[in-house]
């Protein structure tokens, strides 16, 4: 193999050495732990699937899927996300009898990256879907879920944004017109750019009124007060139903007793077309993305079922990017034997195994350099020549 | 999308629903955890890489790696092994003060199958990889680690089948002059075809001594007493080399207590060509198949560092056939609530979960068979209408 390529990964590819990685499993662990204890299901789906499937279902820029042709000629992807292939999975397999399905998932997920990015292209998501089930219950369990998984993981502060799909959509409908104008202001408010939100709106041929009741959108931000607010720019039709859910929400989430968790935003809009209800992100100390997000969805009709239901992904990487300073305990001993001692330093390790304790066992002939070695332990024991009593 | 492909996996691709999910959490976790108490430190590395740098090193047959093309037009595959991504990680990260690694995995591999087959074509690995260390003691303790961990996993009958790559290598060597001579037989060995393999020997034109000393090959199996039989096959070089290394290992093995799990056979030959020393499979119980496999190998070289390395793989998949008819406990308790009582309810299920218990939190109206839903918890709680006053 060429120097070139000896030691590359391919764009947007990482490894995970051995510190990052146990941090990673112990919050993995709580969380998975906890959506265990609330009744949800872990499944595992395939890495590939069909791209008729999958990769069109999914609602991941086609630009950012990893493609193949598998022997048959059949397109392949790397699953982009997880909705898609839970949904798939229980469209065929687990919504037989019509009843609620509680699922949960810790998988990666893959999309193609630009050479300028230095993103990731391959991430882990931990999240749940909880399916075939349409109440306001069934939407403050999902972020009630997520808001104890978060400070089972450690994490102190972070806040939960929730916005309707329905409020944006039915505003942009009524001023605008059709969705197609939309897209300009969706995309702004996609990216968060406000103020270009904020001159597009502006050029915009519309009454005083109108621009205002559009400007007044990217404000409807905050606690319980937002309902009101935003009552008074759309008083009718699906904009107020989507307020009313809100409503009913916040209700439950105050049952649940995690409203200091929770805040409105009414201009979170989301690139996926699948979202029908609730959507929600959440954001923690100085990551610049959320770390997670979520929200009713529609995707399982695409699977021949008639069910939605609403799901969150947490990022497991910018997770442990907000819980940077978490520090490890390290406890290790190593015990280094000869030959003539070897079978006491094998009982020594089974016991302190046996206990529960790290204990790594070297011959002490196969380290060329002992300082160096020893230094990686807390502690040490030497099982060396003779016998003790020597 | 179309009907045909609604629900449709590619080939050898398959889902993993909840009850099969926790079954191979939990082998996995004690696994992991008994790697751990012995000092090997897990690491992740993508699932894609260069074909030139891991699929090349990887020795599994070319047709059998699922391949793409990056944006760039470079050759990508999905990892077929975890041993050459972590020879990458450790010529290049992890050996530079050359001292003994431990290193462990749990990942997912991808081999394509042909359409026939009906064998995964995406399965899990669990395994270890000690790195830079040539003793026999790094070699004993790897295998003292797999007897170990599938002890610990609830396995009770099972065999671990060592070899030596030197000692068939070499009667091939003296008896047939090549190496490409010996190819036709190393496969019926590799295929454990040993009909096929005698038929062959009794084709050739050899001596009838030296037809019997090939045919002696696929005997060498059993215990201690084996290293003498193979002596007298063999006297010098380094076919004696080996069988004076396996007598050390079993050596070792004694002072580890697990020689009752291991057998020695000398006709264990492997279709990788990287493996240097002592070769090993386990089997257990009814499946067709090895559910583990290692030995020592000389793939760091091919990284640019002069190392060697012992490790060992375990088929999740495999083992979990041959641990069938272990069950799980399950207890689930479902607190049914109506609006009036949801406080109520979620302070129940906080205690449970405080407590470790499972309980689902279910609203009575997101349930249209009750029958069918309650059917599936162990135990229910219904807080329905007024107060439990009423």
């Amino acid at each position: 193999m060429s120097r070139l390529f000896m030691f590359e990964k391919p764009l947007g590819m990482r490894d995970t050495l051995p510190e990052l990685y146990e941090k990673k499993h112990q919050i993995r662990s709580v969380i998975a732990e906890t959506m265990k204890l609330w009744g949800y299901q872990f499944i595992e789906t395939p890495i590939l699937e069909y791209y008729e499937t999958i990769g069109a279902a999914s609602a991941i820029a086609d630009q950012q899927l990893f493609k193949l042709l598998d022997k048959e000629g059949h397109t392949l992807v790397l699953r982009p996300d997880m909705t898609a292939p839970i949904a798939r999975v229980a469209a065929s397999k687990l919504l037989a009898e019509d009843l609620p399905v509680r699922l949960a998932y810790s998988a990666n997920v893959f999309r193609a990256q630009q050479r300028e990015g230095g993103r990731p292209a391959e991430f882990e998501q931990i999240g749940v879907e909880f399916l075939n089930e349409d109440t306001v219950s069934c939407d403050g369990e999902t972020i009630a879920l997520l808001i104890s998984s978060l400070k089972k993981a450690g994490l102190a502060q972070f806040q939960v944004s929730v916005g309707h799909v329905g409020f944006a959509q039915e505003l942009f409908m009524q001023i605008l017109g059709t969705n197609g104008r939309a897209t300009a202001l969706r995309k702004f408010l996609y990216e968060k750019n406000y103020v270009g939100y904020r001159e597009h709106v502006n050029s915009l041929q519309l009454s005083s009124i109108d621009k205002q009741r559009l400007l007044q959108l990217h404000q409807l931000r905050g606690g319980e007060e937002v309902i009101g607010q935003a009552l008074d720019i759309i008083e009718n039709g699906t904009g107020k139903q989507a307020i009313i859910e809100l409503k009913e929400l916040w209700d439950v989430l105050k049952d649940y007793g995690v409203q200091e968790y929770v805040k409105f935003d009414l201009s979170i809009v989301s690139h996926m077309s699948y979202y029908s209800g609730i959507l929600f992100e959440v954001y923690a100390g100085n990551v610049g993305f959320p770390i997670g997000n979520g929200g009713r969805y529609s995707l399982i009709e695409k699977f021949g079922k008639k069910a939605t239901a609403t799901g969150f992904a947490v990022r497991l990487d910018m997770l442990l990017e907000a819980l940077d300073g978490v520090q490890l305990e390290h406890a290790a001993h190593c015990i280094f034997f000869s030959g003539e001692r070897r079978k006491e330093a094998f009982q020594l390790a089974e016991k302190m195994h046996g206990q529960g304790k790290l204990a790594v066992l070297q011959d002490i002939t196969g380290v060329k350099n002992l300082d160096a070695f020893t230094k990686r332990f807390t502690d040490t024991t030497f099982l060396i020549g003779g016998r003790s009593d020597e």
